[in-house]
């Protein structure tokens, strides 16, 4: 907590997004730019952080939950008041303003109403205390990230075996999140024990996560890995390539229903068909409770032009073609062979699997310090 | 039969490939640039027809087989022989070079095969006699396949109701064959009609096809389209926004397991999840009943540029990544809910249903002129 980022510009051990308290700056990898060049963007106002998640330069859930947590830290320290009821005014606009850049996510929310949180518990502190509780606050969820990270590749893990075929759709992998990912977590670990995975990455249409971020951070650090189209994935299960399905998720409901990139739920029912295990990695965070099914989690629709247009030397479609572009699916908790926290895994009927994993949670929370 | 070539440039009335055999020239679309221009190449040597089928210039099982038959008239015509040995040796050299350029769609071998036929049967004739039947030849398969389209077209509407949803995968339309396409047969015959179906086209990676293609030539047509990615199709169906699939094919082995491009298998995958009828359009001459199952077709691999380079302004994924690239895969029978052929539909199971129809076929074709 000295205030000091960390910002690897080395893939193998890139940090994502990071704070410099000091001079008000959050710092983050373009991952719009990847995998042609690295570049580092210095934000210092909401304004940019805002546009940054909203145009994906970062992404991944857990990684825009902690991008939000010190954009609100960067943005609360900026805050001149002298009560408390005019501070906390300010901290909610800047707080619904950056949870507005994108709804499907649960982490972003998540992240924001956890700075809230100790918002509201410390209003008898002095200002500055309360800045510096943000700042710790947000430092938190950063540290938590890569332990959920650790843990959930120690669970995954043990349900792969030396030499497996893994799919993996989108990137749920170190530049979604902090250090191993979610859903490449128990392949970077199976890797550094010996387990030679054979990695399928999806690339992951529109936006090609899968291409530029998955295959890339993968391949640097020296796995197997082979790019697929999406529309591949029952070419390589007919083959009888894949073992398992491995993927992150951005909103998890209580009976399992499970949102992530869209072609996520096309994954699974192929996996199904394949008699191929799908595992959702899913840090404690994005499971939602408070929602019943996959029907009530908000689905984003973006821009057309990602589909017709971005990435292209010229449009690929008929000019004014209609376009639906939905950034998730939902995958249907039937198709979901487990799914994998950072306590323990998932198995159906969810809803009460997911119950003892929070009661775990909370039990070894008590004796767990993550800084 | 005059020899004349009535390529269009305007795509509602397009002929795909034609033939003037005066000049001998065969006049392709270059259907890689569309849909940003409408480029007409003239083909005069069977080494720039080869690169033009390789090449996915001119493309589309039944196409490709009309190009391939014109292809061999144009070569034909050039030989230079005073006897039927010396005639027919160089006329296989040029078959068989042709017939190397591609080897998933059943059609390409079948034109060919028709052509050797017809060389074989009028061994006795002058060979001035037997250029003239080759070329007849080739302009019958051309005009079959209208008729083909047209059948295929109505059989296929019998199905549909107005209003209708309509997924497709790739492009099986005008642009693949002559007027109507296959795929899209019964979507241009039920818009003639007041059908108002919405037709969702999958854009195909890699190479695009449903993009640059289908959505081009439905929309020009004044068609309801809506661009998806691949990995849409389970989003819309899970809206329940698609009654039909319909998908064109390569070949059809006995059994009804059909090779199709890449994602089609992934499309049959999730409608059977979602209970959504998925039809495979199919010209009788793709169906093999040669080989017993899906597992005998030979799948084409193509270059890992078209996954990671073609079309961008800059490379998608890092360098020297490997990549799978199969341009088809083989959707099982049981995934399939019918195969509308020119004589009708056959339903499970399909080399009884198969059979029926070859005898409809031999039947009608004797009380059948087709030029």
């Amino acid at each position: 907590m000295d205030g000091q980022c960390k910002l690897q510009t080395n893939i193998h051990d890139v940090e994502t997004v990071c704070f410099d308290r000091n001079n008000g700056i959050v710092k983050i990898i373009d991952q719009t730019q990847l995998p042609n060049r690295t570049v580092i963007l210095s934000i210092d106002n909401q304004k940019d952080l805002w546009d940054a998640i909203y145009k994906l330069k970062v992404r991944g859930a857990p990684a825009i939950g902690v991008a939000a947590a010190y954009g609100m830290s960067m943005e609360a320290d900026k805050i001149d008041a002298d009560s408390f009821d005019v501070f906390y005014k300010q901290f909610t606009q800047i707080k619904d303003y950056l949870d507005s850049s994108r709804p499907t996510a649960v982490n972003l929310s998540w992240a924001l109403k956890r700075m809230e949180t100790v918002c509201l518990e410390n209003r008898n502190s002095s200002i500055a205390d309360l800045k510096d509780y943000l700042y710790r606050e947000a430092e938190e969820i950063k540290q938590e990230d890569s332990f959920v990270c650790r843990q959930i590749g120690e669970y995954g893990l043990s349900l792969l075996k030396p030499g497996d075929g893994i799919l993996t759709h989108c990137n749920a992998g170190q530049l979604a999140t902090s250090k191993y990912g979610t859903a490449t977590a128990p392949m970077y670990l199976g890797h550094e024990r010996g387990y030679q995975f054979k990695i399928y990455a999806d690339e992951t249409r529109p936006l090609l996560q899968g291409a530029r971020l998955t295959a890339y951070e993968l391949k640097s650090a020296g796995l197997d890995v082979t790019l697929l189209c999406d529309n591949m994935c029952a070419a390589v299960m007919r083959n009888g390539w894949i073992n398992a399905v491995l993927t992150g998720c951005d909103r998890v409901a209580r009976n399992g229903d499970t949102a992530n990139k869209i072609g996520t739920s096309v994954v699974a029912t192929v996996a199904k068909y394949y008699h191929v295990p799908f595992y959702i990695c899913a840090p404690t965070s994005t499971i939602d409770m408070t929602l019943a099914s996959g029907k009530d989690i908000p689905i984003e629709q973006r821009s057309k032009d990602e589909v017709t247009d971005m990435w292209y030397k010229e449009p690929m479609a008929p000019k004014g073609v209609n376009v639906f572009n939905p950034a998730f699916d939902v995958t249907d908790h039937e198709l979901i062979t487990g799914i994998i926290t950072e306590y323990g895994i998932a198995y159906p009927s969810y809803e009460e699997s997911f119950n003892n994993i929070f009661r775990k949670k909370e039990a070894e929370s008590k004796n767990h310090v993550f800084l």
